[in-house]
């Protein structure tokens, strides 16, 4: 099995400047609360551009957002999150020779992430232009064990000279956030958005308070140094940076070693940000640097036992979902002031808001695999409960709560609504992300503790936005996933997605009766059996558009009655078309940028038959351009599930990929978290047929012809199973907990020890 | 008969803020190329807020219009229609005192517009804190036969002293556009579009050259004073201001008079704007004054020849129609360069845009009046169809030409395309209003120049934008006139006249065929006869929306099923809804803003049956709130179609008072033009209930309750006619021109001379 998947290498990397950029976003290190992007940390030459950022999650400003045309209910401001101070600058010199990979001469470089070990790094071998060689080694590490940790390990070995070295390291508070006028996905305008308070030398740590100006949120970062052979260490305090000079004797054959310590303490999280920084310093010096790499690869060790992925049979795709695997647990929030941005941690894509794309793309695999992650991310949705039922109010309905389409602190921060605030299907992903989590942990607690009141509220809305017309539910004027057509009537997925929410509502409701602390919710949201029972009505007459000529569920009302846009006849270079084409014209047009009628047959299975599944998949296989990173995971689960193999295997293709190699083209803004979450589950949920239902989990394994066997694991209400696939049969392994009923291919089998079946 | 409605006065006039506002736009002057907002020359306390407004009809510049998210196709800067240089400030001070009628003793006063000398005029009997009275008259006049030309006579007379007289008048470039963040209606900042690049004195004129920022356009103003018993005159050129001092002797009850003549003239009309204004300051003194206001009384009798309409019973509404035509004819475009503005040359409210209101409300009333307005109107069309081309492309059309939404110069300034661009029917408006002008005059000369190319390159829009869906011609994912629902598919109204007018562009094709010139056009634009056939199928197969059980056209296709939102639970405050709910919230409900499929019922009478008609008019009647000033018109016009005498006169009610009364409580900002179209079409079309076909014209008149009579006049092929309505007849006198066939009541009779029809 061992092809070494753990760790992602790239020798002799290149050093043009698109590389850079896409580097520093694939290596960058993060642990959900605070990431890093992964630069060089002695700089660039002049002419580079670069995105020396460096994140919180959820810690942002408020940033005007202006409509062209000023309509009520607008979001006329959004949340941004910040680059905050930067601690990864240190250059270095060697005999009074600035060490630079764009000057001398590189002899061999490396630069690696190591998924066991929780770190990344950096190697290079050097010969300066007065001919000085020296091997640098760089670690980097993000910190599991302590949040608000970020550390730089950085060795120097003279290979050909002894002499002194010499490092500037910087802790500076002149960074801004990005902006391209040109791309939508990122900011239009620099701005500095932080201005540094304080900016403190006490007991060789240096300190930088700054607020922002109008989300009223500060953080205090500090950093302390350690070094080998030290000889003198100076301190400059300058207007917006904190420099610290080390100077050490530098033996040739012998490596003189510098730890960098920087550790972020917000006010989002704590009262008092200087005083828990210099805690948080302490302790990250309190023990030896090999000591908290042995705490983060323990930390690993626990992760992976949950969700280790193997394919047999084709090393690269392992390498991808070990990175994949990797970076959703470096970009999701640990506490309920954060979740997971579409680009992690990575980088300033979308704002850093977050979207569906936790609770339907990332949350599906915490769920099965660290479900305490998953309560996390619910409990974000519960701190922003309120905003929700403020944004409802908005949108004018009387009742309930309605999440906004992209937020950091629960504001709705969609600047155009059409393709934002309108996906009113964000109500039912956050519910079924809640109701998984349920069915994986059976953790009722927190359903009556936080989950259902979400659940509830979230309802209500359907029952305001939708109405009965001739004795059946419609929901009008939503979009739907696919945003190449914005506002439609009863949109197949929402509606689908809808009836299943409000029937788990219904459910909860009555699962939850007769306990106190559940009668005090409904006492306090005044939810009334009425209530219920109309959404029970509303579930049981919802109208799930269906086309009996083509036997097909249209993706809504009037999707059928539009002209088909010829794919073939798209230039390639028209493509994303959402920067190419009006939106007016997309929209009159059948062409899909992602799965929607797709996803709603993989995500509310058993509202339709097998056949009308498979008509649907090959209707809108054909006028989907996957636009959206976000699509052809969605294809591939259908396709195993339909049992087309082949297509299957060809969906998922690259998509583990996507970042490795760059195939969007845009990593450099940040990697795709939801992507990655996809790749897991086109293997748990496309090729071994996996599903989570309440009358337990199972399993219809297929194993694409090209690979020997593959294997996962998965936790399963407080037992962790090992899901085995071969040519021959498929085996799973009860690991850990009690045993369980499970069914595979259509029959039920009780896991008590292994169960080996025939394929 | 005589009520004196050519004058509506309002004798001793408010002077609170409020008050002075709406004075400012009601009372403004305006020919059609130059609009001068009335306030009083001598200003106002410091605490008050006015708009000292002047405009050049069609100059603009080139404005930022950012989008909150950027997508393709946007519009993303606009034109505004710009506050021009200054010419109306003259303060007057009397032996040492200033002038003010905040200050000292209002005697008596009075304001006036007479419709018949096509003039303003204020009086004012004013005593100073010192205790000199002094009678004041102040006609203004902008001048009719001379376009560039805005005078204002200053008489004063001392009543209880003698001594000096000193007018300060100011020709001053220090203006800017008006701005209100919060009102969706006007600009949101302030900007100083106009850079003054000279100001020059001049054989006693003042020359201010000015340019603007972005669209490169250029105005030169000139100013000349004449005065009587003057004693001195001085200029001073200051940096913003050419101010203009003129010392004068007055006796006793007798009249020192002031003439100040400005003339405009600038880049867009004339090479040398300098000379040019030479010129036209020149001729504007040319002639005595006196002779200056009979040409303008000869102008007006010229135009109320054709026009005139009164009632008899009603003074009140006679006055506020004279006023209302008056002002369309202040209002309109005299050239290619130009159309009408919602708010004529009185304002800035809608930034002096044009959008459909020309072509359905406003041009109707001059193609049966004063047809050649209507050519010029056209022309202006025919003057931005390449824009209208560009427009298409930018929608993603592959040929024809989609006219913007809303624009000056003919680019797209739409912030909001939903309410916008997506409005594809100003295509069918368009083509509706050459239609009409062809059936109202007979020009076929100039539907070959230019009208047909019109209505073939908009007539292609609808074959790209609709398409075929099981044998019948649909058009998705358009506006129609109802603001309330945005982005609906086969919209009745759009789809009426996309019918109208592809089957008038048949007709065109046809009637020309074998014209050179018309051959030169279709050559050009390589229109072809297999194009023209597939405009019939599509009109003759076009979808019109119906509905079996409620025996109604449908507002689009999923219209009924949409919830109603109850009208009497909106409390008033929340009107209008625009401001109050959310797009979607109103999208989401059956809400009307305003008539839509009751407008189609009208503008394409012969598209249904009259029982449908009745039986749509009744549903939408009691969902449409009429938050748009082009509603009620249209349901008073519909109403006296079906019978339904009381509702007419109901919904005509004050509509015709609407500026007069302030009852949309905005007429600050400006006139509401497209009301005073409408409500001459109420009495024509609805009243008389003419109609305008290819078979000829028709009438079937019905006299209100109230009224005695009325009276009005029209053009027709050349003809002049006088069409009388009383309690037992109704009357068609030709005044002018050859006999002409008309319809009354459905039977055709001849007219020669005069035709006395029982009632």
């Amino acid at each position: 099995m061992k092809d070494n998947k753990a760790i992602y290498e790239v020798t002799d990397f290149k050093l043009d400047n698109a590389s850079c950029l896409f580097y520093e976003a694939l290596f960058h290190n993060a642990n959900g609360y605070i990431g890093v992007r992964s630069l060089l940390e002695e700089g660039y030459p002049e002419t580079y551009r670069y995105k020396r950022g460096q994140y919180i999650n959820g810690f942002y400003d408020i940033t005007k957002m202006k409509q062209a045309e000023k309509l009520y209910g607008l979001a006329e401001e959004k949340q941004t999150l910040l680059n905050v101070v930067d601690t990864q600058s240190i250059k270095l010199f060697i005999d009074g020779e600035a060490f630079s990979m764009f000057d001398g001469e590189v002899l061999s470089s490396r630069r690696w992430v190591d998924t066991d070990k929780g770190i990344t790094g950096r190697r290079v071998f050097w010969r300066s232009p007065n001919g000085r060689e020296v091997k640098i080694e760089i670690i980097r590490m993000a910190s599991f064990h302590q949040l608000s940790l970020f550390t730089i390990d950085y060795s120097v070995e003279p290979v050909n000279f002894s002499g002194d070295i010499v490092f500037e390291s910087n802790h500076q508070s002149d960074v801004a956030n990005f902006f391209d006028p040109a791309d939508p996905r990122t900011a239009e305008d620099r701005a500095d958005y932080l201005t540094m308070e304080s900016c403190e030398l006490k007991d060789e740590a240096t300190y930088i308070i700054s607020g922002t100006s109008k989300s009223g949120l500060r953080v205090c970062s500090c950093v302390a140094h350690s070094i080998s052979n030290e000889i003198e260490r100076h301190f400059f305090i300058e207007e917006k940076n904190a420099r610290c000079q080390l100077i050490a004797q530098a033996k040739m054959g012998s490596k003189v070693r510098l730890k960098k310590y920087a550790v972020f303490c917000d006010s989002i999280r704590c009262d008092d940000i200087r005083e828990q920084a210099a805690i948080e310093i302490e302790q990250a010096q309190s023990l030896p640097i090999e000591q908290l790499y042995a705490l983060q690869q323990t930390y690993m060790e626990n992760y992976w036992k949950n969700c280790d992925v193997d394919i047999d049979g084709d090393p690269e795709q392992n390498i991808a979902m070990r990175y994949n695997l990797f970076e959703l647990l470096q970009s999701v929030g640990k506490d309920q002031y954060s979740n997971i941005c579409p680009k992690g941690l990575s980088g300033e894509g979308y704002e850093g808001h977050y979207f569906w794309d936790s609770e339907m793309y990332i949350q599906p695999f915490f769920t099965i695999t660290n479900p305490a992650v998953s309560k996390k991310l619910i409990e974000y949705r519960y701190e922003t409960l309120d905003m929700a039922r403020e944004n409802a109010q908005i949108l004018g309905h009387q009742k309930g709560a309605l999440y906004p389409w992209r937020t950091i602190m629960g504001k709705e921060c969609s600047g155009y609504y059409p393709a934002g605030s309108a996906q009113y299907h964000i109500n039912g992903d956050i519910a079924h992300s809640i109701i998984a989590y349920y069915l994986a942990t059976g953790d009722i607690a927190f359903i009556q503790a936080k989950g259902a009141e979400i659940v509830f509220e979230t309802a209500r809305l359907w029952m305001d936005a939708g109405n009965f017309y001739k004795g059946r539910f419609h929901i009008n004027n939503v979009t739907g996933p696919d945003e190449y057509t914005c506002i439609v009537n009863n949109n197949y997925y929402t509606n689908a997605i809808a009836q299943h929410h409000l029937r788990w509502a219904v459910r909860f409701y009555y699962l939850l009766k007769g306990n106190a602390h559940a009668k005090k919710t409904t006492d306090r949201i005044m939810l009334t059996k009425t209530e219920v029972d109309d959404f029970k009505k509303a579930a049981d007459n919802m109208f799930l558009p269906y086309d009996k000529d083509l036997k097909i569920n249209p993706q809504d009302d009037s999707f059928l009655q539009k002209q088909i846009m010829p794919i073939d006849d798209i230039p390639e270079e028209n493509y994303p078309l959402l920067l190419n084409y009006h939106p007016l014209c997309l929209y009159r047009h059948q062409i899909c940028k992602q799965a929607d009628t797709v996803l709603a047959h993989f995500v509310v299975e058993d509202a339709q038959t097998e056949e009308t599944m498979r008509h649907s998949y090959e209707y809108y296989e054909k006028i989907t351009v996957h636009d959206s990173s976000l699509s052809t995971c969605i294809f591939s689960i259908m396709a195993a599930r339909l049992g087309m193999e082949e297509k299957a295997v060809d969906y998922f293709g690259n998509s583990a990929k996507m970042d490795l190699l760059n195939l969007h083209k845009n990593t450099h803004i940040g990697i795709h978290t939801a992507n990655m979450g996809g790749s897991y589950m086109v293997i748990v949920y496309g090729f071994a047929g996996f599903r989570l239902k309440e009358d337990g989990i199972s399993f219809s394994p297929m194993l694409p012809k090209k690979w020997r066997s593959y294997r996962f694991k998965m936790c399963y209400q407080k037992s962790r199973i090992l899901i085995e696939v071969n040519k021959t049969h498929c085996a799973f392994t009860l690991e850990e907990g009690e045993k369980k009923t499970i069914c595979v291919y259509g029959e039920e089998y009780c896991l008590k020890d292994k169960l080996v079946i025939d394929r």
